[in-house]
């Protein structure tokens, strides 16, 4: 009679069924909410069944029945295809209903994804998310969101059940995209400087690990320790985020910051050193093995 | 009778009476050493006496009692003097007494000072420390020393006295140096960091201290809290560390970093941009104040 | 009967007739070619009808009756939409004829229509060109070619009476456009290199012509010379290339380079100043005036 | 009776006698002017002796009988050892004689010089010079000179006796020490533009050669024919000038630039690239060899 049970609870496609978008389904599937699920192979889809997903055989379809679809895929050309492209979100999505990207993707492919949704009366948001598989599983993602307020408050609760923590970022889709390579940005600087310096240290007669207790005293980061240890023990695979992917991210900042005419010293010094670590086949490694190229360049190994 | 043995009590001499000195005296007293204390201005000197502390009325006068003597000062030129001046320590210091440099001096001096005081039959170690005066005061910096094993043994419970925790770095005093000079780089990246990011976010329309929000989740740092949110506000004066002493910093760092033969591209960046805010007249605002660069190159302001 | 009168008389259309272009067709038509030319707006192509040259409605007209036809436009998106639009050379163009692309492109288009001219059984070959308007009008244009070599052989009678010397650059056309990126990534180090001794020159109390007049007896080279003077007296007004368009061709040298994973650390300094003088509003000034950026980085005006 | 009138002939000395300063004291001696030499190691004043040079057993024996001495030595260090060390210029030179330094020393150097001259009542003027040993021989160097106006005039016909073109760069001697330090900067940034288009053109599948072909044509300089013609073809041996000389000159040049708060951007690339290339063990190749740098980071060779 009446009310449903749960007033939150909707019904989601979700689409992209890697490390990161299947921790995220097990994450709302465990808040109660309905979930239809498609990725190109299948079983990926097939190993969220048991959690209660129903198995969709397209984009358009995981869309065609949702409130929401949501996406998180690799690149922006995965996102294109898989939401412009033959069987794609666009053509499935109800009017009205709404499309949530929590994937990397360029600023101006955000901007392109909310004109074409506009233009078929669907909503748009970015909701790109901070954090590793492990956080998504756990509901620990940090996500940034931007769109518009209605449309926001509409589906902060889906965003709330993938994330310890949702933060609009403005009124703008893109603007969170902006925000998610920034972030990524400020980590990759992270990583240069733990390079540099145990460039330094090590060329000094000094140990790695004894200058990353030091800064673990200093920054007290979570961040620092994970990237400080991964770099100090050279432990770049298996990679967690590829350096090819990095190399994107990079890129992406960059281009984002060149629409604002915003010089970033920094990140170009990170994309010369990805492309150098990319020259020097790196590309499938983590993303943090950027920081052996000032190492190289000082004459290490 | 009378006072309880304290089987750590040392007769300590120390010159450089700023706030960090000054916090470090009392931190000192508190823990129940002796100290006599030198400063080039009275005055300073005379706010300790209330604390405990002797006065002496020359560096060399202040060695002269002392198992250890410890210097706070600004930049190499004022430890030179002190140390090597007339009425200077090494003048005063007793044979197998010892000198504790606490300052962030080059790598270069204190390799002078290791040898000047061996030549006297003296003792050297480095002991530069991270933090702010009222991490000073309350016991609570990080300390980073080298030297001789069996010397950083002996002194530990002094460095121990002024710190929550102490690293050894390395068997030659300069080493610690070496790490202090990595350390403050770290620090300074991460404030271009945050100038990088807020030119962007700033011109994409958005609130820098958004920003540091998620950055907040993100590396759930306390320097990072602090200086975003310095950043965020431009409050940089008053100065906790002026940009001028930042620049010498940064200039040291290539210089150690030079020594081995390391490039540093990400410093060589940062002292691009700390001298384009000295020639902008702000070399007593705060260091952090070197993120304006990155924003009026982006043509904010 | 029997042979033509003169071997080497072809049939030319040409696309794009700006101060190059108009140049350039000058110089066609003055070593006896048959020139059909056409631009968007018809006034450029009706000043050269006086010099005989023959004026289409279309680049699709200018191609159709033409051994070759050439394309002198000022950007990517241009080419595009003139060679693979509406009425555009691609669908004119009969079999076995070329296509010789004058414009300063990027080596991703350059690919792109080598493909799409192939694929209609048409040539295609990149010779883009060093020089001002001056030099394009008085042919001593430099010409760098690449395409097939049978290609190149054919229509080098063309390109050397566009220029004072043809130089081939490769089998594949878009090597040519990678030459011509290179070559203008060197003209705008060397711009920057005047900003930054320029800014030194003048903090150290000491005249910009009097270094100029050093540098040219140095170099002793008509860049030097000519730059180098432009920037001593920041004769920025009128733009004989604009601010904006070299912002571009430092995208694309990145660009390009970025294809083979080539880090170019001075190319990176150069985005980041192009991009901070046009955040500076300098977009419309010649792009020399990105030698302001070190000046106004050293605080002088 | 006996030699002819010539109203400028003057007694010089000359101290430092490598390439560049036997050259220079032949081109003395062809003027008609008395020389009298002297140089740490005498099989170099022996070899001028023959050519009509005196020889002295001292820097300060070199100068004493002099109007002027000349210095050319390989930095500050020997600079300050020949002048102000034991039996040095300084403590030989008359009152009112003058001191003329061709050394590329620091402009803090060529300050405290001034002022030891000065107490002296001697005079100085910095002379730097560009040009190689073959050019100082056949009396083509160019000559930047500073200092006082009327020291200045007078010596003028000694520096047009070495030279091709002498321009008086301002009052103050350090000035011309600046404009030397950035005119190797100039040269020092055009191999670095040839280390990274030549690796672009490498990876494209094309030969430097032709490259520098195309430079000719566009920058018709002498210069870039040279270097570009040694990197090219990576002929860094044997060294016409080491990379660890140019790394000095780099540290100067950065050093002078410092001195007005004046960032250069490229120079601080260079510094980091001539700091690998000392780590790559580079440092007693031509100074040109920086552009292996740019190569290796894009994994070539």
């Amino acid at each position: 009679m009446g009310l449903p049970l749960h007033p939150h609870v909707m019904n989601i496609g979700y689409v992209g069924l890697g490390k990161m978008g299947s921790g995220i389904v097990r994450s709302l599937l465990r808040t109660g909410h309905r979930v239809v699920v498609y990725n190109r192979s299948r079983e990926k889809a097939e190993a969220l069944a048991k959690d209660g997903a129903r198995i969709a055989n397209s984009p358009a379809e995981a869309a065609s029945d949702s409130d929401v679809v949501m996406t998180m895929l690799s690149d922006d050309q995965a996102v294109e295809q898989v939401v412009l492209g033959d069987k794609g979100i666009a053509s499935g999505l109800r009017r009205a209903a709404v499309h949530i990207s929590n994937s990397t993707i360029s600023t101006a492919l955000a901007r392109r994804l909310a004109q074409e949704h506009q233009q078929r009366g669907q909503g748009y948001l970015s909701a790109p998310v901070f954090g590793r598989p492990e956080a998504a599983e756990a509901k620990k993602l940090v996500v940034t969101v931007a769109g518009e307020e209605s449309l926001i408050e509409r589906f902060r609760p889906v965003l709330d059940a993938i994330g310890r923590k949702t933060i609009a970022a403005g009124s703008e889709p893109w603007q969170a995209n902006a925000v998610k390579l920034c972030g990524n940005f400020m980590i990759a600087s992270m990583m240069e400087t733990f390079g540099e310096t145990y460039a330094v240290i090590r060329k000094s007669g000094m140990q790695p690990q004894m200058f990353l207790d030091v800064m673990n005293e200093l920054f007290n980061s979570p961040v620092y320790a994970n990237y400080g240890g991964i770099i100090a023990n050279e432990r770049y695979e298996p990679a967690a985020f590829t350096l090819k992917l990095g190399l994107k991210d990079i890129r992406l900042v960059l281009a984002a910051a060149e629409e604002t005419a915003t010089p970033m010293p920094f990140a170009s010094v990170l994309r010369d050193n990805f492309l150098s670590a990319l020259a020097d086949n790196q590309e499938d490694l983590d993303w943090s093995s950027v920081a052996k190229i000032p190492a190289r360049n000082a004459g290490l190994k």
